[in-house]
Order: structure tokens, then C-alpha cells, then sequence
């Protein structure tokens, strides 16, 4: 490991179905906007003899498809760029990595070449919301379909040192329910339950169960639940905040109001997630971002800059020492 | 059972955290305004006596209130006004009860005293949605919180018998997952998927799984998950859409856009799921609907409105006959 001044993020330019290309320009863009780190790009071979020379440039002979099977292309598809970033990654080339590639592979070789953190037994994807006040950091909504009553204790650490990274002093973590009453919600939510209120011992960390319809009104810093639940709970947020806005052009358009154009570009960014750093992969001894395979170049840049943040911030260090103190 | 012209609504006033006169008073000026159908309110012995002794008043000696145990509950409180309007309901004495008390007792009472509809081994809430096109219809949202993959193949059968009583000729089904492929999801949604898939038969009835973010695209009439999955969405929904339209008010007030009062209205209006006729309890033989606990005297009159579109529907019929052919 050899020593130096700069920040360097690791581009995965391969697997999502944005064009290596397309990509590449946004970030070209960024660079001579003054971006304040270096850019290393994981690239197809193919592709890779067209770009800048003067960039740092990894050619990779492989590429893992969103089709593909995790196991079989984490396996099989060592020289990918997927797992070219996560090795350089290890190594300390690169301070951060980020993709839009196949989660399933993303999330498994992250597991097997960073390896889980001390304590964490189920790496998560966090994953930020605006509410009415402050942002809501919500894990896992997406890396485990299933899981036990004790990892959603491990998840509420990771989403306190994500927050606590951000400057909140004091988090606050929240389970997502069907209802508030503690005895709400299957045997396993009500066994989280009961192990997330051991987290108030000297202090109120734990503000109990939350509904869907209550994590907008910005009470609580952290959302804890499963990765389906929590899936299902960002896409639709996602998918209704699209429709509403949409909904809200026709009806400006077709009033005349179209001078409030600017108004709703203005919310609509708000809302919608792209605008936020992508998915983090927490847990993993390193800084993994995941940004959505359908998105824009832009949501890339979004996914730079966080990842920028968490490497400035010492988020794995404050992880690291949250999970000391908590588990 | 005696002969009858006119469909009668029963009303349970008690159990939810609206005063009994306030949904009284909106449902008396219902009345006067030409509602077409007659009403039997089912009221604490406490409240009768201040009520119009012209109307139709059935006074309960008991109350089940929202904090009750379901079970001991419904053992206990047999002379309450949920029990007794769902014996009334079961006597044919009223067509249809709508009610905003305890969700647990409710379900617990109608599957006990109306009993299920043969083919139905699980009851479930039915709850209509706005969505970019056409609305879809939603079950489970709340009745179980976890199920079987064959369960799944009978929500899908009672939303199919739903949107036909709505008048949608040939309804679409989608699974709710995350992610469009057969493979996506917990072991039981991959089962469930193959099961629907066979409903695929004559025509193209199942279009597959859809995640939380396609919903509100409107490609579907009827969204399939279980009871937890469901709330979870209904509610997130609920909250995000609040959250939305808030914001953009506050937006707007700033701006001096206050002209815009109006048109936000409406669009709240429509998002709002108060408008909407509750949740419809599918799968026992009875109209059953149920309406928010904490909801206004409005919600309570859209629940009313919609008991009485599903009486003239044959709303019951439709689902029997559906089950007959479907399962």
C-alpha cells in the first residue's frame, strides 16, 4: 500500500444499463468541474481504448450482466470490473468503489473480498429519504429477503454511524410496522422489538415501532427492517412520488400554470432518489455505493459525491467503532 | 328473514377514535341529501337515547375498543355494536356493515359469525388504489400477516371478482416483489409466482410480478402480497402522498401561489385514501367494510357509499362465482 494525499474513487463503468459511455462523459464533466478526488475507471476492454489516456484506466476482460447469476458470475468473472473494483478496493487503491451493476453479484463478491465487518453477520443497503424535517437513513432495502431479530439490531448500528457520519449527535432508530403498540407484527418483528429497546439503556436510541405513513414526518434518523419490506417500501415511495408529480404537471399544464415549472423541478428532485447517494453497502470492511442499474449518468455523479462524503466523514471508521460500542 | 325493497347499511358509531355524533351528524345530512339506501346505526346504550328516534337505532350494551385483544374481545363482547351489527349483517336483516373499530376483532368476528366463503381458507382486506390510469385494487392490506403461496392464488380470485363488480370485464393480477423476474423474491413468492402463472390458462389473467415503483403506472387492476407487505405499502403510500402535497402547499403559500388552492385540492382529493371506500374485508360471506380508526366523519360516508356500490354490484355473488370457476 503505497501512501498518497488524494481521495480515489473507483468507477464501475460496466454492468448497468446506462452506456459505459454516457457515463464516462458525466464524469468527465465533474473532473473539470474541480471534483476534489481522483476518478480510477473499471472498464470493458473494448471500451476502454476509447477513453482519455491521461485518466487512470483499468481494463477489465470481463463483464458481469444483470442476468447473471451471482454465484456462478462472482465465481467465474473474476477479471470483471465489478470485481477488479472491490479488489482494488481491498488493496487501498481506491478509498471507495461505485457501481450500478448486478446487486446479487455486487453484494456477494463485497462480502467475500472486503469480508463483514466485526459483529455484522448480514451486510444491509442503506439507503436515504427526504421526510418533513431531517432525512431518514432506511436499512436493508434490498440485500436480505429474509433475516433474524438480531441482525435488525445490527442493521439499527450501521444506520447510527451512517447518521452520526452525517453530524447527528444523537440518532434515533425507528422498526418499521404494521402498528406502534409493541406486540404489533409477526413473532420476529416483536423479538426485534424487544431487542432494539435493550439499545436504551442510558440513553433513548430506540423510538419504537413506526408506520409507513409516519416515517415522513421526520421523527426518527434511522428505519430498521427486513430487505424485502424495506425494497418494496423505497420503490414505492419511488413509484408514488413520480406518479404525483406527474400528475401535478398535467394538471399545471393544462391550467396554464407552467410558470410553476420550475417549482415542481425543484421538488421533484427533492423527492426523487436519484438526487440521493445511491445504496450504501454497510457492513463490508470498505465503502461500497450502489447506484440503480436504470439510472441516469447523473445519478452516478450523485453516487461519486456520497461516496466522497462517507470517505471524508470516516464512515467505516465510525462503523467500526459503533459496532464496538453497541453489539 | 322478511322481504325487503330498499338495501340496508349498518353503522357501527363506536370503537374508533371518532366521536360517535360526529360520524352521526355526517351520516344524518347523508340522509337528508337523498341517500338511497336506509340506515341502521348501531350505537353504545350511553349515545342512543341523544339520537333521532325516528331512525333506526339498535343500542349495544358493550363497546369493543381499539386496545382489546381480539380474542377475548370477541368471546366477551358479544352485545357490542361490532358484533351485534355483523349478526345483524348475518340475519340479512342489514346488507352491508361498515365499521372503523378494532381490525382484529372485526376479522375475527365476521370469519366467526358470517363464516368464509367456500375455497377461502384466509379472509383478506381489499383496499382500492388511484394509479396513473385505472385503480387498482390491493390484497391483503392487514388481515394476515403471513401466509401461504396457495392463499396468494385466492386474493388474486376475490380482487379478480372485485374489479368485475367495478365493471372491468377481464382484470390483470400482478404479485407484488422486487423485481419483475420468476425468481425474484422469498421461496414462497416464486411458488406463489408458478401458482398464478396456472390461473394463465384461457387468457393472459396474471401479468407477472411488479415491484412497489410500477404499481402507480396503472398496468394492472389487482396487486397481490400478504397481509404485512400490503400495510406496509398502503400506508407508505398514504404518508409519502401527505408528505408530497404538503410540501408543495408550503411551496406554493410562499410563493404566492395560493390561486393553486384549488387544483392541489383536488389532487389531494384523489390521492387520499380517505376518499376511497376503506378497506373491503374479502373472503366471508357478508359485505364487511372498514374504515380507518382515526379517520374523519367523511371517511365514514365514502365507507358508506362504497358498502352500498358493492350491494348494488352483487359484489358477493360476483366473488362466489369467481371462486367457483377459479379455484
Amino acid at each position: 500500500m503505497k501512501l498518497r494525499n488524494s481521495i480515489r474513487i473507483g468507477i464501475d463503468l460496466m454492468g448497468s444499463d446506462t452506456a459505459p459511455e454516457a457515463i464516462y462523459q458525466a464524469v468527465l464533466q465533474l473532473l473539470q468541474d474541480g471534483f476534489p478526488a481522483e476518478i480510477v475507471f473499471f472498464v470493458s476492454q473494448d471500451v476502454s481504448g476509447e477513453l482519455d489516456a491521461s485518466l487512470e484506466i483499468v481494463p477489465c476482460s470481463q463483464v458481469i450482466q444483470m442476468e447473471d447469476d451471482p454465484l456462478v458470475a462472482v465465481r467465474r468473472k473474476k477479471e470483471s470490473s465489478l470485481c477488479q473494483g472491490l479488489k482494488y478496493l481491498k488493496e487501498a487503491r481506491i478509498d471507495a468503489f461505485v457501481s450500478a451493476g448486478n446487486t446479487g453479484a455486487l453484494l456477494l463478491a463485497a462480502k467475500t473480498t472486503l469480508k463483514t465487518l466485526p459483529g455484522i453477520a448480514r451486510p444491509a443497503m442503506l439507503a436515504l429519504l427526504p421526510t418533513k424535517k431531517k432525512e431518514v437513513a432506511v436499512l436493508d432495502v434490498g440485500a436480505n429477503l429474509t433475516i433474524k431479530p438480531h441482525h435488525i439490531v445490527q442493521f439499527a448500528a450501521m444506520g447510527i454511524a451512517y447518521q452520526k457520519s452525517r453530524g447527528i449527535a444523537k440518532p434515533t432508530v425507528g422498526l418499521l410496522n404494521i402498528g406502534a403498540e409493541a406486540k404489533k407484527g409477526t413473532p420476529q418483528l416483536q423479538e426485534a422489538y424487544l431487542k432494539l429497546d435493550a439499545m436504551n439503556r442510558e440513553e433513548k436510541i430506540f423510538a419504537g415501532n413506526i408506520e409507513g405513513k409516519d416515517v415522513f414526518n421526520g421523527t426518527i434518523d434511522v428505519l430498521v427492517t427486513d430487505g424485502f419490506t424495506g425494497n418494496v417500501f423505497l420503490k414505492t415511495a419511488e413509484g408514488l412520488a413520480a406518479f404525483i408529480l406527474e400528475q401535478l404537471e398535467q394538471h399545471f399544464i393544462e391550467g396554464s400554470f407552467s410558470h410553476l415549472t420550475h417549482e415542481l423541478a425543484t421538488l421533484r428532485s427533492r423527492m426523487h432518489y436519484a438526487e440521493y447517494p445511491g445504496a450504501i453497502l454497510c457492513g463490508v470492511n470498505g465503502i461500497v455505493v450502489k447506484c440503480h442499474g436504470d439510472s441516469s449518468p447523473q445519478t452516478f455523479l450523485h453516487g461519486i459525491k456520497g461516496a466522497l462524503r462517507l470517505v471524508e466523514h470516516g464512515f467505516l471508521e465510525k462503523i467500526k467503532s459503533q459496532l464496538r460500542s453497541d453489539l
